[in-house]
């Protein structure tokens, strides 16, 4: 038996502006390809286990988002578990395997990060096969990529002794190197990527859990306490209050140097499949297929004489004339310009963003919830103009607002209007208004998507301005 | 006698994105400062000649535009001459010359270019009286620039004979030369860039077109029977059908090429003041104080690590790392991104847009119009959302459509809506619906200026579907 665990809590940094703290690297298209990075993960792995035995491990803020996004796929939101906060690959794979114990201690689990490039699908599947055998017979198995540069961004895994003719104990983990000690890693041989992909039985791993993170296996052992559904539209896992609690009390430890670096049954078992943990906008390079110029465009762009450059346009047009080397990434609120060579420090862009509590960093003008999403045309210091998307058949909250007052125009399908306690039926081009304090709620009552444009005035147009009354998603705070 | 003549007909494509068909680089406040070139002109002007003493020839296309920026500075827009399309220099000067000659023939005129950039204003003013003095004399005198580089993007003058200790005959003008050959110049001497910067009289000037050019002569000789008032906001002055008819006649011909090449009158006299034609978006470089690593910066700009780079942000954040030697120009509709090297092949942008029929190359998404402006915050198929502002006691045309409805929502100060006949007072949050087909016009009756929020919506939605029916600004197409 066995279980496909994808761990997708990440925030990818790195892929601002198109990745934002509530809109992380997974759930972007971030190849234009159809579909999300976290997609083709989980299309990847159904020939490995069905849906029915895939769990996720994501976190609360992008849960809904990760749903709406799997449910295209038919994932069940039932076997996607929520993290209050990241705690790191040991706590969300402890989580996974007390999960997958109560029922099928001795089933296998593959651990697999939602976020990375695999090129290689037969050769993927016929490492996994030789992991899964080590992993019957006990052991803490990783799989580690046969180096062809020397990647300083990525962490290395040198082998120990030969343990069968594929496979190798583990001598050691060593972070991210430098360049001179990549290159005498490449030199040297002996050493793999660390893939972050894992493979073992449910009971070896909280075995030795409980074995090398005592502390850590207490706080999660008795998980039926912890979790609960979600109330909202999908009903994955949440953590109770008191789960949330005893959660936040968890070291935040990788497993790498948690469980594997200490346990004497860790193996690596060498893969050669194209692989790349998509780290960084230069990570599209080695991805993606480029023009006669070297470069990889899409969107609105119009490039004269440009050189092996990443060019991702979005609505408004990019004209670049005479660059080279350079990573071109548009979106709604923010544009990113850098060297190629620096793309790894796009971080330093969003910590800034930060610390400057700018809003860029965080959210983007098109904010996912569970009933659609909303977008930011026009913000100014009196008014506000979102487009509003609905989902046909979803409902916002029962709701008002002490500071702002709101015009709503249909422009697309048609929309249910609630205003202090009476229905209003609107089809195209029919507005209501709804005065300051007035309770108010919207729907969608038809088959399309419900668009509307949304004109908010009043001296504080703030998200926070909400008194909310009945949510069928089971929301406090939030639009 | 004195009268300043500033020509403001062109189009500056060099300055895309900024700078449009529709709104060209005279019209931009491209430096930042708070008044735009035309400003900067005008005002560097007024101690040579008053208001009532200047004349200004542009284009048809953005006289409203012209006129509101001048009317700021109380230039009379009766002194403002629309050409009905741009026939280069000579015609220009020639129809300024013959409007003055009507009544002054032996006043001197001065002819500026509207959109250059002079740093020193005692040092212009000294060499304007110098050329003042030899045009009194009856010289056709152009300032010439004393070149500090082999620069390749002006014309140059060789000097021929010394006239007197100031000043020289004109040997010959030479076009924009190569790298080499202006290197040659430079070393060899007597040579000085072309200003554009001409004076003499009007009665000298004429006689001389007169001579040379004796067809277009003819076409402009009656101007009085070839202009009329404009009967717009502003009553500058327009062509009537038989002048547009007469002027579409003239040939295109640079003054430089047709009169003062051919005269023996013409002199040059030499000037040291910093002085720039603004002919590229690197000439910033040459104008505007730096920061310590070499970058002109404006607008909302995050630059990491970056060197000698021009970044004008706009109202999206622009995040830059690791770049050096770039130009980057954010618009609403459109960013350039640009070796700074290569600034004067920007207008090959332009013209590929041009050929693709791309709007970015001719209109801006906000469109300035006489009663005030519009600005498009979203077009999809079925709807558009726009932005409306109306300078206060400023009304639009009574109207109809025959494809598209509009909902109108006050956002700041107060509007007036006639529809059907019917007079409806709006204040911020108040909506209005506008039907398909019925007439309506839209008026600010306020002292501020009105800003709301229109949504159109319909099967066509084209700034053509537009019936008028009255219009205080004379207009018969256009919103």
């Amino acid at each position: 038996m066995f279980f496909n665990i994808i761990l997708a809590g990440g925030s990818g940094s790195r892929f601002w502006p198109r990745s934002r703290e509530n809109h992380p690297k997974q759930l972007l298209n971030i190849d234009n390809n159809s579909s999300t990075l976290i997609q083709g993960t989980l299309q990847r792995l159904i020939p490995l286990a069905s849906v029915e035995q895939t769990l996720i491990v994501s976190n609360h803020n992008h849960a809904d988002e990760t749903c709406r996004q799997l449910a295209e796929v038919n994932f069940p939101p039932g076997n996607l578990l929520a993290e209050p906060e990241g705690k790191n690959t040991a706590a969300a794979i402890g989580l996974a395997a007390q999960w997958i114990a109560r029922e099928h201690p001795s089933a296998i689990m593959g651990i697999f990060p939602a976020d990375h490039f695999i090129g290689d699908q037969v050769g993927f599947q016929k490492i996994v096969q030789e992991a899964q055998q080590l992993a019957e017979q006990g052991f803490l198995v990783t799989l580690g990529i046969r180096p062809n540069s020397p990647e300083t961004g990525y962490g290395y895994i040198k082998q120990g002794d030969p343990l069968d003719e594929t496979s190798f104990k583990i001598e050691r983990f060593t972070e991210k190197p430098d360049a001179i000690l990549a290159q005498k890693f490449l030199k040297e041989g002996g050493y793999f990527w660390n893939s972050g992909m894992f493979f073992w039985k449910a009971a070896t791993f909280l075995d030795a859990m409980k074995r090398y993170m005592p502390d850590s296996y207490k706080i999660i052992e008795g998980i039926d306490d912890l979790i609960c559904d979600n109330k909202g539209k999908f009903s994955y896992k949440i953590f109770t209050d008191e789960g949330k609690k005893r959660y936040a009390s968890l070291p935040s430890i990788s497993v790498d140097h948690g469980i594997m670096e200490k346990s004497r049954q860790s193996v690596v078992v060498p893969a050669n499949f194209a692989w790349n943990d998509v780290g960084a906008w230069s990570a599209l390079d080695e991805i993606l297929p480029k023009d006669p110029e070297g470069n990889i465009i899409s969107g609105d762009v119009l490039a004269i004489d440009c050189q092996n450059s990443i060019l991702q346009g979005n609505h408004r047009l990019l004209a670049v004339l005479g660059m080279k080397n350079i990573i071109v990434v548009d979106s709604e609120d923010a544009l990113l310009i850098c060297d190629k060579s620096r793309a790894q420090e796009v971080k330093k862009i969003t910590e800034k963003l930060k610390s400057d509590k700018r809003l860029e960093s965080v959210t983007s003008p098109s904010v996912d919830r569970p009933w659609g999403s909303y977008t930011v045309l026009e913000e100014r210091e009196n008014y506000l103009v979102k487009r509003i998307e609905v989902f046909p058949g979803e409902k916002l909250s029962l709701q008002s607002h002490v500071y702002r007052s709101e015009n709503w125009t249909v422009v697309q399908g048609q929309a249910n209007a609630e205003k202090d306690g009476e229905s209003f039926f609107l089809n195209i081009n029919e507005s209501i208004f709804i005065p300051q304090g007035v309770r108010h709620r919207l729907s969608n009552p038809g088959t399309e998507i419900l668009i509307l444009i949304e004109i908010q005035s009043g001296s504080k147009l703030d998200e926070n301005d909400i008194t909310r009354y009945q949510d069928i998603y089971g929301r406090t705070s939030e639009g």
